[in-house]
């Protein structure tokens, strides 16, 4: 029997004895559906199964048609800005606590073969792509399909930058930091930070300022085409930096700045027939359900 | 001599007697001009005086081709609703407080002359359209450049209602009300209500609950295609309505509905040669410049 | 037998017919501990029997020395304005949505007996009194349990007001109206808008703007005993109104103002034993309980 | 003569150039005087003159009846960590951008000697005292005049702790951290974090945490008696820790917590008389003055 998908790599971020016991069950699932799936190779170990065939991030490319994380939106994220650039798809089995973007629950792998058998929808999410610049060199970049975050080298240390829209100065600002996130991380960390929730099919960025001086700098939403600079102004010795999702940071120094646009490539998120956003957002929120 | 506009309407919307010296002053300085200037009938009966030539809101779309406003921000939404639909684009002579929309000023009357000659820069602000359905039957409507508002009767009444996104159910809600902004309205009531900026070139329409009930309502930002509807659920006995930029508004009881879409036409903003929204931005909320 | 309470009257501002079942359950359960219940002369037409015996509230202060309260706390706040000026103790069951003061459940009248044997606590809870005058007369006045409110006399209407503390100008403002709000009304319409919320012992008041046309205003914090002042300094030919508790306001023109100082009576809230603030937070705000 | 204050020490904590000219004039108007003015022994190094009397900070407490900050906010908090438990009142000279504590204008001198002279205010303003328990061992302890921070080992990572109130559970949150600030520190890092605005004479203490992951957290203000305790529930195997105005933070584990109470020592802050705490806030604030 032929699927729509016949090469799956298996992928968590993140070792529990949960995701490990959902890993076995998802692998037994699609070997009884008799699809070829691998298993990265650090989730591999985690599964702590010889027999297990498995697969470098490297080969994915060539091999693979879809790709399966296990885990939180976490491990979803560090998948995502592996395989965008890849064109590979993505679904997400829920073993995090939030699950905005895995929507499979654990106990219903019938959803899996539902979706192998050709029963789903795709949904583009683009990602951000930062660059950060000294002088005129380019020394460091990274992917995001949540947030590009400038932060300082420590907690609460005021930064002073200069913010630029497609070369316009929007404004300087002293703050803790800045987030610029996408739609797709408007429901996480500049959710927190008080910024709107951008609708996921919004064509749109949101700039969300940390801690600012001044009381009157609000969240701004520009449209996705935008190119956004940030240029560090002043930064009292220490060092600030660009995180994107979370990971380490590269560091920057007072004349350094950030270019951040939106990555050509879009992530292909897989849901189950049935998907629906505002539902997911109901229960995530505990909004009011239709009456 | 030939003008990029020839035929010209002055408006203003609201007596004062700064706004009767800047229509004078601005009348004049067009007939220096030579262009064929006339000024709508309300606003000439302010002018006091006989020989001014005048015209009706209903003649507009023959005779004109561009709309002189003088007044603040409420007098452009005023005529920005009349002359989006007749394709007229709009100047805005300041004469109030804040101004995002009118910026010229009184005193620089040559950057008028400019814009005549040729040396403006069109933008185009989309309308908001709001229809008000009883059963099957549409019992209002109303235009708005700036936001749709659903309002209890009276003050600080709780409505509860429920909001659809294209036919989908995004949450039922209880509230004092609801904005419904474009970005041209991001930076007015909404604002204040705790909402995002957003850039006026932006494709989308922010959603902004007043005083709502739950703690974890936020704005949603969606796209600017989306149609909205919301639907009233229960009103206790009291008669909410749809207020359009602030218009009297069109009275809604338990069942009824509010249908909101882009308008088909745009409102077409004249700006003088220069003109930058991000530096408006950073004058009328004491944003920090570059450094 | 003889408890603590003997004389109690049994009290709903509202006709729902589980507030009713709940009325007669109450006045059963009190009638066969032998205490001498009577009914609030409304509340007793909502209980449609003849045979039991009314109260005026005009006799609450000679033969009253407990207020039984069935409801939401829109029932309890009605109450303890008439009965905290009398020093007669409250205590409420829940028949509403939210009750962070009507804290016994319905089927839980045990409680109730309990609270009779002398199982109870006494909270103190202060009330806002609000005096309105118009050059040197007072025009109107009233008391608060919750908030003392400033609005315009229509919805989203700005208004422009000076505010004083000890008679010192605080600010002038330019907003939808202002909350003045107790420790209790901190979670209630304040919370809505934005204020913080003050532990119920806290003996401190909150200052609340509505919709502020300034980004930089902020809820602001004073001591219980200061003495607030709003000056109404331009309204647009519209009458703005001072409402206590959301009751009928008391209307106000340009150059009026509002003192609101504490009420020298304080409400005496029973609660059973065991009760907990932060346990109510918790489960009404669905915040996080002790890991 | 004799003045109310006769022995002084002169105080910064960073040196700029225009501090140093500042504690120059400063000290060259003082000697004028004829009071005994000595120079804190790291400050005396920035002025450069090895005839200028130093004094060290453990000295303060026989030698010293003021203390005279030159600096911004950061400066005088230094201080007032010092001079709080030794009873010496302080008074600012304000050499940085905002200065909500250092009231007295370098071009002002004239206020310093009236001071001197006996015309001023003294406010007390209270400190925090934060002590840091492991097991049962204390493990650090600090002072703060405006707020002790709860932190994590790194930016934008999120702690699991609980808030216990008089040893009543408030809630388990998971947050980037948590600010418990006076009223003086609520109009510093707390305010950016959108806390209320407490008057400095209210005796009360504002939580304000740091980009929550519930939307339903808010800002809580309890009495100033209050013991709030902390206790870090789960933190991922990094270590956050506590910063007391903005100092070295004291690092801790999972388990351990932090202990904050009102510190018995208050701070003696003098002002030169027409000191006004609303003009302050709306200078820096930029609100509307009396009309």
């Amino acid at each position: 029997m032929s699927y729509h998908f016949n090469n799956i790599v298996l992928i968590t971020k993140k070792y529990t004895a949960p995701i490990v016991d959902t890993l076995k069950a998802v692998y037994l699932h699609l070997k009884c559906l008799g699809v070829n799936v691998l298993v990265e190779t650090e989730t591999a170990e985690y599964m702590n199964d010889p027999n297990i065939p498995t697969i470098k991030v490297s080969e994915y490319k060539e091999l693979i048609d879809l790709a399966i994380v296990v885990g939180g939106d976490g491990s979803l994220l560090h998948t995502a800005r592996i395989v965008a650039n890849q064109h590979i798809p993505v679904v997400g089995i829920n073993r995090g606590r939030l699950g905005f973007l895995t929507d499979v629950l654990p106990d219903d792998l019938e959803k899996l073969t539902a979706v192998l058998e050709g029963h789903y929808t795709v949904e583009k999410r683009f990602l951000l792509y930062a660059q950060v610049h000294q002088q005129n060199q380019v020394i460091g970049e990274g992917d995001a399909l949540n947030d590009v975050i400038l932060l300082p080298n420590d907690v609460a240390h005021m930064i002073e930058f200069e913010i630029y829209i497609d070369d316009l100065c929007m404004c300087s600002i002293r703050s803790d930091g800045m987030i610029v996130a996408t739609p797709t991380g408007s429901t996480a960390y500049a959710l927190s930070g008080g910024g709107p929730i951008l609708h996921p099919q919004l064509d749109a960025i949101v700039l969300v300022p940390m801690f600012p001086h001044s009381l009157t700098y609000r969240p701004v939403v520009v449209d996705g085409n935008s190119e956004i600079r940030i240029l560090v102004a002043e930064c009292d010795h220490k060092t600030p930096g660009i995180s994107c999702d979370g990971q380490p940071r590269i560091p920057m120094g007072q004349g350094d700045s950030v270019k951040i646009i939106k990555n050509r490539n879009y992530l292909k998120l897989i849901h189950p027939i049935g998907y629906n956003y505002y539902e997911a957002l109901r229960s995530k929120l505990h909004w009011g359900k239709k009456l």
